[in-house]
């Protein structure tokens, strides 16, 4: 007989210590330490925790931002390296999985990636995540990634993938997750109080979740960071205003949402903590009867989508017969 | 210089007149004539209005539910069709573009659709959408649909498309209407009491609206039908305790949503009436630039969705002539 | 609302006067009359009734049964012609419909069909079908006809199709007919007591009908001729013990079968008469509700089948211009 | 000199321990050894024998049944699995060939498939098949399956084929195995109380089977379960009146049918038991002659049958190059 | 019931008055007035009987042929012309069927046509064919006809084609006249004593006329010409061993030919008179049982046979516009 | 310089060891090793040697014939297969050509081919060709082939093709061969003294092989089998006049034809025995020169034949992608 499993998430809503990757790396092991001891089996970080969040594109001309992104750059990390190895360490001594977003170096000066890492409660990095397309001013600073980390991870607690952000406006993003079986999916932020006036970045995070949850059937986790005081300090040496931007209400959002799309418990609205839920995957099975766009919900006779999961490659060396390519 | 339509557009939350497709059509008639004086130039109706929804499936066993099959196919139309002149005639001569459900039928005893109508303000008939899966317990009644009919159909007012009910789940469904330009959505549903207890069927319906305006930073035209007093007695004769069953209270929603996810001005919830609201579709410039999943927000170097769009054959006649067939 | 036809049919289970195409036509027109008389809309005379079936080719070798070639040659008739024109005359004259077989001559001196006419209740001969494959000894007789006569004929009593005796065991030709919507059936066939001993005519007949009627949902009407003492008297011209060969029990039924496919009524077995059934076919909807293989019951996305209808041609003449040929 | 198969078979008309797979899977191992120790080389079981027919489809409505749902799904199996291995390994310990419908899990939880496993006597799982189109009510709990599990295959014993239930009413599906030389052909299905009151199972039964094994001159084996009061009583618990519901008479049939289409020894009405029948393949040749629709009593030259034997895909993975997809 | 003709034939076996084509006519309807006193209904002629063929193609080189090509020219006919109304007339008179050979005179002073003319027994010139290909040295006078002549003509006593000397090789040729319902094949020849050695001409006569009445179930009539000490003497002029180039045995053979190839009767080798025979249309029905080519002895879904019967153009005149050629 | 084959040519006329196909392949082999030892480097066996053919059907009504079918179906071939491999063998060990008419079976029991092996002086099967139309009585036990073995194939001795029987009777199948460079014609028979009184066997066959040498210049040689004893005596099991029946003279026809349609030396008419012939493919250009119905005596402006040689599938599989059908 079928049995599914059980377990307690955690969301957390934090800021790191902001481009500083050392002392961040260290709160996340700490914030990792506290939830495992409350009983959480998933710790969910938000999008680039490790080490925070270029809010200079949206609040500095992109010259005056340009010499903050060289501190992001050399704050930024190689992954593997000793930052996840760190991270991953207190994954397994902890006994619990981590999804937590990080500013990653490429092979290029240019090449920074906004990333989620898939990290087991052996501590092993069983995979990542980079965001395939930045959102409007981050495109200032980093690049999108390719279609080969769109990937769902088979655990111990279940079928877990992430997107960062804006891609969980990605139709066709969520549905390549959903597609391969996913059933916790985390969905991580940043709080962006410098969005557009109409936007309501705690209800368009809602929106998202919700209806990803409610197309999959499925438990989406939220985490979203925060901003401190320090970040505000940081930004107002260029931005004199800086406090008057940044400190906008109901920008951040954390919490679970469950298969039919409502929020369990209490989400966290801007404030920096951890919600906890109870997640029982069995609570998946009973929804998909009445929608199951995976299957009998769906006509894949008349829908036809094909993901091209190749890296991408910069260059190809051949040895000039096209057939033989390596 | 661009200058996109401005329109009122009005959602009725209305019962059909249960079973009697004439009456039905009358009834629509006359609210189209109320809306349109009202100022309406899009009326947008519910799922199957004409000539009302098969609870039965719901509260009976199949068996039981089969002589409503009968009376319900025997008070279906076809499409075109005296029924569908008069809706045409009236549209045309209320100068409005209507949406509307209706029960179709196909060639066989068996094949009954559930069909939205997409007429414009001449009184054209300019397309027509059948529901590609029934929900659950609708499988008991209708057939699905092809993919010749997720169309986007251009129109004095906009761009308009149109999805019934459970559909707006459909993440590739609702992607194949993006993809052509949607700006006007009609998203119609019926009053489903009968759902599962943690199914709260207003929120249900919210949730696939925000998702829908969000995603494709669009006009949400939500319509749902009411449950009269004159459903449940008739149902009743099979089904003693049908009030208890047909009565549940958020069952019904009927709204507009705009493109940033939120409701513009009142819903009206379970409640007989006519929701107004002022769209205009410049409104859906500015929220591209953040994600536009149909331009720069998406990477359709990785995603390739292809949609069937043959009509169903049950069977080729040939001349015998493969280059040449009919 | 949907208003479905009710009619009373007749299955004439008779004899012809043996290779005497007048006397036989004769003898049809006065049945029509009888069983119009009896308020039939429908009458269903059974296979090749004008004027009788090639029992040499049974009982005889083929050398022997040569001159009786020519016999029912000669007794063949054109189509149309001045036999089918009396019969037509009868049809309007009796305002019924009328599903014959007969003896159709083609081009060719070896080229006899064995046709079914199909007549409405104005007299106009809306339809012919040639049988496309004769069964075992017949192949001595018959050539096979093309795909062009695989058709349903809408009728003011319904759709009605008609397949020749053993083209009812054709898998894909009796699909080809429902997926027309036919709703009216006739099988027709000749007393068959020449068939090899495990073979029981009369059970043989009424699984196919039942098989189609329950497939299909829909009324099948078989009309089987009988054996007369003429015929045997005839046939012992060449052949001593044809009586012996010609009267084993249970090898002619005639009689009605309803869309579950039980028999309506009581056939006749082996006896010459007329079977009467009212139809109703509005009974053929309910139970599309459990299988409808011509909507939702099938899957069309996997079965693709292609009918060549193109008539047959021995050569054709062509201007010489190949897009314009003729 | 060519010499076909002989041997006996077994159709088994059981039920099923309802809702337990590990008992019913340790039925199913005592029956093989019972019929194998009869002689039997090949067994026939009921559809989803294992374990269990969603009878609350039919006798509740669908949100009662939704609990029931999940029962059955947690008590579903994958194929392969431990359950298959231990029924493989009895085929194999008795010498048998089996075919066994089980409920069958497919990757998302709305996905739930009525399959029949193909099982030869060396104790290798040769396929399986998934019911293409659940039956009316059965919508509400399986998915249909694809065209790629169409097959029949070549065993020591002849060449088997198998469709569950209302399958085999399925013109198309049927032709599509019998085109490929199936000879034995197994048609198992469930008691069915529930039907419409002019349906008679039972008799359902036979007209398909006789259908079947006339058009195509081959043995089908019909195996059919059983209810029993277990089952009552457990529906009981949400449907008082269950036994009266559940009791109606000839609502099982399980035997043997020979290529004349005629039933061969007694078959068993509704009661649980083993119904044996000695097949000898060189019957199937004679009849040929009459009619062989997959030879000379066909024209393919007017039919082309094309069936889509590609496996579902939710999705496609590429390397981004079309020509070499995965 | 069908009535076939019967009836009497002549195979006039004679040679004309050489190059003298008023003389040749006179010649012509003396013998007409002699077969059909004898009784014939149909009387066939020698190829290009009206007036002579041209044999110092065989036996003078090109251009000592010359002259005689002017000869035979201005002695060639226009059809229709005053020579064909009479031989008309002399039909009508005596109420019989002729097909006689003629030199055509075309619109080119080159274009002379080898050409049989079909009359019926009113008097009416129902058609004419133009031999398609000259023999061999016979290219030296004649030009080559085109498709529109290949036709059968209905008559009262049968449907009556005709082919020239070598055009009975022409497997395609024959094929196109059998499928037009040929029953009454008239082929003509000249006498030919300069043919190859090893070439017997009246057993190549036979070869092909017993080939086309086998193939066809029909009666051939065979006609050919003799050569006179007439000739013999005008050839002498040019080339003094005429006498010896022409006189060679077995050269020319008449008479008719029956539906199973067999000739009927006596034929007439060399010597000049009038074959008889009688024909009964009917005896062309048994041998169809055996071997229809047209009918159910061919493969049309294999055998795809277009002729060309568009008359030539040595020019088309346009307006220019492609699509509106006139 | 072009250097035509010449060799020494077998006709074989023998009886098999009638439906013993073993102790048939042996005296195939023994027959190949005597012709083979005499010089000959193609040897011709008749129409289906292997295992005899079906007299019952013109001899007994078709269901007394029906258990010699079976017979007959027992001692039918798969080609390739054992039965071919030994012949194929001899050919290689006595270094000769081989054509030889076999039963072939097909996946169906109804699907018995009349087919007719090419195998060359290598023991290669080079080709096979089946019966298109199996002629009359035949038509109870044979299926027709389809287009594409209508094929010649090269070998060191010359372009052979083959037809059997009464396809050399048709016009089309003929002239399909011809096209294609046949020089060796193979035609065989089976002796037929059932055939209709007025049908001369010998004749029959005599007229066909000098109308397709004649139109084609070609060689034919004929192989025709006879009647033994003991076949007699096997059918007077079921007909006591079988003596009488099968002893008619004139049945059967073996030797070799030339290109001007006269017979090369002796024809053997009923008796069994060997008819060797010398064989001059240069003898083929000569008469070229008057009739070349595939080059200067053809019209191909006129005459457009079109041949399907796609084997006939009864079902096609395909993995729903219309461009790469398999």
């Amino acid at each position: 007989m079928l049995d599914l499993p059980k377990f307690k998430a955690a969301a957390v809503q934090a800021s790191p210590v902001f481009l500083d990757v050392d002392a961040t790396v260290d709160k996340a092991i700490s914030i990792i330490a506290e939830a495992a001891g409350n009983g959480a089996s998933l710790i969910a970080f938000p999008e680039v925790f490790v080490a925070g969040y270029p809010y200079w594109n949206w609040i500095m001309t992109p010259v005056q931002g340009s010499k903050w992104y060289e501190k992001l750059y050399v704050n930024s990390i190689t992954v593997p390296g000793p930052e996840t190895d760190k991270i991953c360490q207190a994954a397994k001594e902890h006994d619990c999985h981590v999804v937590i977003g990080v500013n990653e170096r490429g092979q290029s000066f240019g090449e920074l990636y906004n990333t989620n890492l898939i990290i087991d409660n052996k501590g092993m990095l069983v995979g990542k995540h980079r965001k395939l397309v930045p959102t409007w001013a981050e495109k200032l600073t980093w690049t999108g990634g390719d279609g080969s980390s769109l990937k769902v991870y088979n655990t111990e607690i279940g079928p877990i993938g992430t997107l960062a952000c804006g891609e969980n406006t990605n139709t066709l993003a969520r549905f390549t997750l959903l597609t391969q079986g996913e059933l916790i999916h985390i969905a991580n932020y940043i709080s962006l109080p410098v969005a557009p006036p109409d936007y309501d970045m705690a209800e368009a995070i809602k929106i998202r979740a919700a209806a990803h949850s409610f197309e999959g059937k499925l438990f989406t986790i939220v985490s979203c960071s925060t901003i401190t005081k320090e970040i505000i300090d940081i930004m107002k040496e260029d931005v004199p205003n800086a406090e008057e931007l940044l400190t906008r209400k109901n920008s951040a959002f954390s919490g679970v949402i469950g298969p039919n799309g409502a929020v369990i418990g209490e989400p966290l609205i801007d404030e920096e903590g951890i919600v906890y839920a109870d997640i029982d995957l069995s609570k998946c099975i009973q929804p998909k009867q009445m929608h199951d766009i995976l299957g009998h919900y769906n006509r894949f006779d008349i829908f036809d989508l094909r993901v091209n999961t190749a890296p991408r490659k910069n260059i190809t060396f051949t040895d000039g017969d096209e057939s033989g390519q390596k």
